[in-house]
């Protein structure tokens, strides 16, 4: 059976899970944080077996090992072979040549890409021309290619882009009304982004209806640190939250989401902030975080509501700024056969989806209550008379990501 | 019966409106346009009387009357002037003291008015001071104002700001998802505009459905060149599409609506702009004009739209825009009695409200055709079966005006 290995590179880490394939089971996976520092941080989980046992650096519990070090790590090349060279000392692969096949999530994937692509030089070239659009996230993307190519040269190399299950989208719902010519001239669209989360619950979410994905208007609500929510019509995403960049949409963890586009300049005036410091304000300093001045943790804001009016407040504008869009895309999607719950909070949080779904009495939408508590599987938990269903499915963009590599590789 | 003037200043105009109240008729109205310059034109149409005849620069229609003149007008205190000579020549007003009350239009109310007010030194201070949220419009306002109260320093002087009705917006709609101390130093949260004008339509709809306003959640679709949507829920502004300032919300004739924040810093840097030149890209070169690079009148996008992709592109994007806050209002208000268009296109394009309508049948909104074709006038042009009815309703924001200065002066 296939080895296949799906890898998450950000600027200074790299995530990684290692599945048997087509069988989609996880052998390990693994995080290192702190690259380009003295204590970067490598993490391996995989299951417990003879070599775990052995090693100081592992911490056995019952059936699972946890391997983790933290150690001078220069670059992600270094991080690459110390994982490679751990995955074989831990006996979870016997040789690199195991694993016949690499996924690459990559961010930006622009008009150029509307589906997962072998890597080649052309598709390298683009991936770096495309830095314009995620300038944190594509070179890091690019960067980790690279290393594994050189490391695994046999390997399968896959791009698998955040942007491109949105290339199906229409032209009225992923153009601006800007002048038209920075469309042209600079892709200046919304390309949205989750792409890999979104297309995987709409698939698990079509199994769970026992209907064919074609035939089926979902509203697919990613919730997690980022938020992002997609009108899945046909098994097309037909419109989505996130815009040129991750920054638009519903109210995420730290990132604004929509704003009047007014504000940006009254506020850098204001603060005297230049364009890359109200960026980062607008990125990292704004949603739940900055609303409640608290925490940009669901959490700790449902933690501390009761007390903290500006905690209650975030949860309230987050919860309406989901309810907004999934009317807006039942409007534009004419209707709607279920909505979706997924990512972080969408999974983990049943009273964020007991406070999204009150709120949508009118459309019929309804969960039943004693399904939704404490359901962090994959369910349907729709009241008995809901017109619209309520689904809850976690995502895997890892899977998706190996799924696509073997398919590619057949 | 009292003479009451309506009056809104622009930054080079002025329009005013005089009505007989509380007969609510319209005596005169006019335009200044050009203030500042040799060759402004100046404007008032009345019913035709004996001095209509024998006046030069008049012309008779039967019934009506219209006298237009260029002529250099150095500021607006000498077209305010010229306005009051002007109307008195031609019999329109015996005496300058028949003009009891004068409302003038206010763009930025801020937190201070939630409603219409009498005009003291402490209005007029904090006119000035909201310039800030305003630039163009609250100095204009405030010098029109100025200028009334020292030619006619015994009417009465009432500022009608176009946010106070938004003032009722929960705080769940009004309050970016931004840094909180943003709000407190700056009040940077959405205001919303065109107050007046959805005050007068929800009423008049709510007269037109024969149910009290109070029990009534209405969408009111001020549709012109400036476009905004409100959500009135129990005759009280609920949201709405414009924000911090009126450049949010749909597309409008030259202004973008929402737009990804992140795109203001990305066109400033390929375009090399300043932020005030990117503040004038989005308010006057996009929207429609900016996607169909033809022009920004619904019907000159209309007459093109067969062999002009942009242009029916342009309507596509306007039509999806508007669609989509219907929906969001509906999943907000928790339902709708009825959605109501007003202002340019609201009330004359018969064929953009079937568009509209077109999309929302899932909803039960559906319109009689033959009831909208045409239709110009209050009505209700929803179809038999309509679960939410669908009104017209022509705004008229100077008879809303004179209204207010009527109620201040009981």
């Amino acid at each position: 059976m296939a080895k296949i290995m799906a890898v998450n590179a950000g600027s200074s880490s790299l995530k990684f899970q290692l599945l048997k394939m087509p069988a989609e089971e996880v052998i390990a996976q693994g995080l290192v944080e702190r690259i380009g520092m003295d204590d970067a941080i490598f993490t391996i989980k995989f299951a417990a077996n003879d070599k775990a046992a052995s090693n100081e650096n592992v911490e056995v519990k019952g059936s699972k090992a946890k391997f983790q070090t933290t150690t001078a790590i220069k670059n992600h090349q270094v991080a690459i072979n110390m994982m490679l060279e751990n995955l074989s000392d831990l006996d979870i692969i016997a040789d690199f040549s195991e694993i016949v096949g690499v996924g690459h999530r990559v961010v930006a994937g622009g008009e150029y890409f509307d589906k997962s692509v072998l890597v080649n030089d052309d598709v390298l070239a683009k991936i770096d021309e495309l830095a314009d659009y995620a300038p944190l996230h594509n070179p890091a993307n690019a960067l980790g290619i690279r290393a594994f190519q050189k490391l695994l040269p046999n390997a399968t190399s896959v791009a698998v882009f955040d942007t491109s299950f949105h290339q199906t989208m229409p032209k009225e719902n992923y153009l601006y009304s800007l002048p038209y010519e920075y469309y042209e001239k600079y892709g200046a669209r919304k390309y949205g982004a989750h792409g890999t989360s979104h297309r995987y619950v709409a698939q698990k979410a079509a199994e769970l209806l026992k209907k064919d994905l074609k035939d089926l208007k979902l509203i697919t609500l990613h919730l997690g640190a980022g938020a992002s929510i997609t009108a899945v019509k046909n098994g097309k995403s037909f419109d989505t939250s996130m815009g040129f960049t991750p920054l638009a949409g519903v109210t995420m963890a730290t990132r604004s989401g929509d704003i009047d586009a007014s504000l940006v300049s009254f506020i850098q005036g204001k603060e005297n902030l230049s364009n890359d410091e109200m960026l980062t304000v607008l990125n990292k300093k704004s949603g739940l975080q900055g609303i409640s001045q608290l925490s940009s943790d669901m959490r700790d804001l449902r933690a501390a509501r009761k007390d903290n009016e500006k905690a209650e407040l975030a949860i309230q504008i987050f919860v309406a700024r989901v309810v907004s869009y999934i009317g807006q895309y039942i409007a534009k999607m004419d209707g709607a056969d279920a909505i979706v719950f997924t990512a972080g909070i969408g999974e983990n949080a049943d009273w964020v989806r007991e406070e999204v779904v009150a709120r949508l009495g009118y459309f019929g939408i309804k969960i039943d209550a004693d399904k939704n508590e404490g359901c962090r599987e994959e369910a349907d938990i729709s009241a008995a008379d809901a017109k619209i269903k309520t689904l809850v499915v976690p995502t895997d963009e890892e899977l998706m990501i190996a799924r696509d590599v073997q398919s590619l590789m057949a």
